[in-house]
């Protein structure tokens, strides 16, 4: 350990683990280990080279910082607090407390300054692949040579952990590829994870690994704050590659029991060793959330320094605004949240027609429609993009010779991209995107959730959604996926029926705010249906309509279904009324966004004095009970997909409207014997 | 292209490809470019080393073949066919059809000699992790200095897209690590990936990152079969490390206008470049699914070769268990699918206790409690055993150095984790589990998935799985999990009340066959409740049962829950009976397995003709609507969690006895109201 000095930097770095120690602590639980060690990089970066303002942490032109081990959360908290965040004392005393602004792992927007989402290992360091991406495209297409406007690095902390998530590899190649030089990540290389020194599991040369992406890299003791300065230097001067710099460091660093222990981790340290740790940084175990007051002042600097800095990219986007006024308004269009005025006029509407289109050719046709009214508007796929229709035509590829390219190349990296779709959208200025098959949303669920939970929204688009993509297979054949979208909170799943109603999908997705939505296409065309006013595809927006109404005003049996069954709900109503049944077909493209409309929409639509209802939806059934209700019929698929032509699939499982009309008999009887006992 | 010489190599390996060339093109569908690219490297590797019995798939000690660029099954198919498996030319013609044996992608034993389920990309490659990894287990358990008992390679195709996926960096990582020296992977490096050239979005140093892990690694010439003899004998030589050899390939090899081009991944070349390709070949266009003599007269040398190779084997089995007897015996208990006679001798019976244990703690002590009866019972954790209480107390770790280890350091790689859990079953042996936080299952989601499809039983315990783990708050609070995996077709979920039931969900786990089980534990206590012989613990293996009954016969409501809520379920029974009405509890532990009970003794649980049913679970309420019908009422969370003390938690999201007797008398309200309307 080195000897304590009394300086002003060793006092700022203590404050900072001291911070972390007792907050943890008083809660009786957390991660005071990481702090503790990442306390002297975290400190240089902060206060040297992070230009922030900490007065507007929305400020557009800030670095970016990212806390990617964020079980470290005391950490940034205690940076936020000290550099003059609005967060106070009080609430890092409330860590991990109901209500607080400072729970046990960072929330995006929760806290001021918390740039993104992290805690789930190795979604913070793809977040800034997301965030250095749509950096270099706005910089590029904005920048001028003697007028900057975008011009910021992205930090983070990565750790052990992080590194050894899939995710990691998936983003840092990708990163590698773009050369995204604005990236600088420190690696808190500690030689720790949980279940005790790194040998036990995890012996891979990182660095040689990260040379391998084409990543400038450097190793320095993490607890020599002039090598963490120079190599925070030179990384930022290495504008062709990403940067990532291993710190060597010590894990609870101070702690005489727990230094370099596992036990440092993930609890609270213990009262006696707290008060051992602090008599070890030379501090006083008597004091408790204590902050000099001289580093408090140190600290502050950040307010002003930050307000300067903002104020000088002010003057620069109005001198830019006098030279550039074209560019000055797209670009205050890009920042601008809303959609630009009148986009929505060239949403194409499709003729009806029986033999119809894949619901992803008329997403390409969407896409490609608006691409020029929102510019901003880019995106890509997982490489599927001939398959998933997610090109926009007219748009060069964004790639490491030009940023400003709107079509991206994920790469066979789902998670990455997902992860970096949440980190386009919370750097902001643009409105991304990202495909690929549904059956590969389960590569990409943890960073689905994290836009969920984070009030983001990307937007996922998932084609080849069931087993109507045919002879792929079991292994390509999504049957749990839509249930398991529906189950995560925030996520809005959308599933039209035909290529009008993809048109309202992508027309709501891209007015929605607050979480992401999941847009679900076929691979295989369905009918274009006929419409009018009553039944216009701008029902989408309601979640569920009636497509095809009954002849009576109570029909005798209400059809259901979403996306490419709903053809098979339109056939068994013919089939019905041959027989004499009067059926009311409902096509309903979104369970979330029809549970939100008001109790007497949702009425009109399911009357509830109709109980013969029956639901067709190639997936599995689990919870369509809400809709059918206890006299209703579901038809799912209650297996795996099967290798065949797809119409063969339809029909040996049963979902057909034969079998659907059959289901309609037998409710409708149901019923009336209910009824009539 | 080299010019095509008419030798018997060249023969085979040009009839792999017009195999897979015709079946793709007769199915009009498919993977042609693969096979064409790869059959040459895989021709060697066939026919000068894989040690396989085509007349038993199931030999123990064959060396493993894995697909892991599952598209290109025609490749696998064809050399399955020409080597003498139980595959018929008639098979090949049917490829991608209803029932056939020869769909889209690879599944496990649907074929024989498809070691593992791929399509899915980065799947195989860590299947044959986990296949090494006890491989390695095995060889080190019983072969003696002079009796080798085990002794195979694992040896498998990997493309651009496997090692695009973070799953092949964890599993590669972990594999390097562990210096797995029995695998030999050969990298199908054909710069092309669907939305062309890999330069798009993948130009990483393969070699040098595969270095990094270390790995040994060679570059060659995928169509030189010499260069490809040298490096495979190359690689199964040096045995302390695993070995990659990048094959420097054309996709599409042979075919004039879509060798090299993305156009000959993913669709059948056509009929002209079908005949333009035969004939650049060498070969009659007028020939379809043509085999000549000489061909299949030397593939099927393999025949006799492998009963040879196993017959060889088995007469040093009998050498072995001439002389090790005792070893030969567990040998013999090792490969036999069913659990030694009297392992369940040893379960433990935990006391009734209000303050009560775990379910994490009581899965450790279940774990430890048979852990000598049942020696191949081997598993660990993603770097979470001291969480999720997965270590076997009396073994040591399973590392580079002790092979017969039996805990397993997966590192934080819950993906290759998973994947290597199904590895390790289709490798057969030993019965593997593993263990990470519940909320981490999104992380393994594709791999659990497979596990699925292919009906083997890995077991993976899922901890810290509600709102009732705490303080580290919503990023790690699963709310969504257990209904997106119950919505896995073939996935058994468990999710047990108590200790005595954590015992039986066990025992379930261990004797299930046909499918992976997921036991869902808490971080937090839970009581123990009281048994006797009607609510025995036993009634797990039924999926639900009456905990506690009520007193009449019939009772007014039914409260049912599952794992930790199954005490809120029990407390307002209290409360309720205080107001004279009268409660069933049941706990209900699996959905699956209670579906699957006959209806009567569902109907005995759940009686149809009570209505007032309250189901509570800390996650999404999505398909509580199946039990508590259509008058009941559904405690869950529809929205995600919080950082804070766990009672507090359930306290503000109504998760509380008070609310869900409010609940029940409300619902019991209902139907009366309904009973007398």
């Amino acid at each position: 350990m080195n000897r304590m000095s009394d300086n002003l930097d060793q006092l700022c770095v203590n404050t900072i683990r001291t911070l972390s120690i007792d907050a943890v602590q008083k809660a009786k639980c957390g991660h005071p280990g990481m702090p503790m060690g990442m306390a002297d990089a975290a400190y240089v970066l902060w206060t040297k080279f992070l230009r922030h303002n900490p007065k507007d942490p929305e400020w557009f032109d800030r670095d970016r910082f990212i806390l990617s081990a964020g079980h470290g959360s005391m950490l940034l908290y205690s940076l936020l607090y000290l550099t003059g965040y609005d967060l106070t004392l009080e609430d890092l005393k409330n860590f991990r407390q109901w209500g607080s602004k400072t729970p046990g792992h960072p929330e995006y927007r929760l806290t001021a300054g918390v740039e993104t989402t992290t805690g789930p290992l190795g979604q913070g360091l793809a977040n800034g692949v997301g965030m250095a991406m749509v950096e270099a495209h706005l910089a590029e297409r904005f920048n001028k040579p003697d007028h900057i406007v975008i011009d910021h690095y992205t930090y983070g902390i990565v750790s052990d952990g992080d590194l050894m998530e899939g995710i990691s590899h998936e983003a840092a190649s990708l990163a590698g590829h773009l050369k995204l030089g604005k990236i600088v990540y420190l690696y808190d290389d500690n030689n720790i994870s949980i279940e005790g020194n790194t040998d036990l599991a995890f012996t891979e040369d990182v660095v040689k690994r990260f040379e391998a992406y084409g990543w400038h890299t450097q190793r320095i003791d993490g607890h020599n704050r002039e090598e963490i300065t120079k190599a925070i230097t030179e990384a930022r001067n290495v504008v062709d590659k990403p940067s990532i710099i291993a710190c060597r460091t010590h894990i609870g660093y101070g702690s005489p029991h727990k230094q370099d222990k596992a036990s440092s981790h993930g609890a609270a340290l213990g009262e006696d060793e707290v008060a051992l740790t602090k008599e070890a940084l030379n501090w006083d175990p008597n004091k408790f959330f204590y902050v000099p007051d001289e580093v408090k002042s140190f600290f502050e600097e950040a307010v002003p320094r930050g307000r300067e800095w903002q104020s000088e990219w002010r003057m620069s986007i109005e001198n830019y605004r006098n030279v550039y006024s074209d560019d000055a308004k797209k670009f205050d269009q890009y920042l601008n949240k809303n959609l630009p005025d009148g986009w929505e006029q060239n949403l194409p509407v499709f003729k009806q027609s029986d033999s119809g289109m894949a619901t992803r050719k008329a997403s390409g046709s969407v896409l490609n429609a608006i691409a020029d009214a929102i510019p901003n508007l880019i995106g890509g796929s997982a490489d599927l993009s001939p398959s998933t229709k997610t090109i926009l035509e007219n748009a060069p590829s964004f790639s490491e010779t030009k940023y400003n390219g709107r079509n991206f190349h994920f790469g066979v990296r789902e998670h990455a991209m997902t992860a970096a779709l949440n980190g386009m959208v919370m750097h902001g200025g643009v409105i991304p995107y990202g495909g690929t098959f549904l059956i590969f949303s389960d590569y990409s669920r943890p960073a689905i959730r994290l836009a969920a939970l984070s009030k983001i929204n990307p937007i996922f688009v998932f084609t080849h959604d069931s087993i109507g993509l045919g002879e792929d297979g079991p292994t390509h054949q999504p049957i749990e996926h839509l249930m398991a979208l529906r189950a995560i909170p925030g996520v809005t799943v959308m599933r039209p029926a035909d290529a009008n109603e993809v048109t309202y999908a992508w027309k709501y997705a891209l007015e929605h705010k607050g979480g992401p939505t999941a847009l679900i296409f076929t691979r295989q065309n369905v009918p274009v249906y006929e419409r009018n006013e009553k039944n216009h595809a701008k029902n989408v927006e309601k979640g569920a309509y009636i497509l095809i109404d009954s002849e009576k005003d109570t029909p005798d049996v209400i059809l259901m279904g979403t996306g490419s069954e709903v053809q098979i709900a339109v056939e068994t109503r013919e089939i019905l009324a041959e027989k004499g049944i009067d059926a009311r077909v409902v096509s309903m493209p979104s369970w979330e966004i029809f549970n939100a409309q008001d109790k007497e929409y949702r009425d009109l639509v399911l009357p509830p004095n109709v109980k013969a209802r029956v639901s067709v939806e190639a997936g599995s059934p689990q919870g369509w009970e809400k809709w059918v209700g206890c006299d209703g019929r579901i038809l799912g698929i209650n297996r795996f997909g099967a290798s065949a032509p797809y119409k063969k699939i339809y029909q040996e499982f049963g979902l057909t409207a034969e079998h659907m009309a059959d289901a309609a008999l037998s409710c409708i009887k149901t019923e009336g014997a209910a009824k009539t006992s």
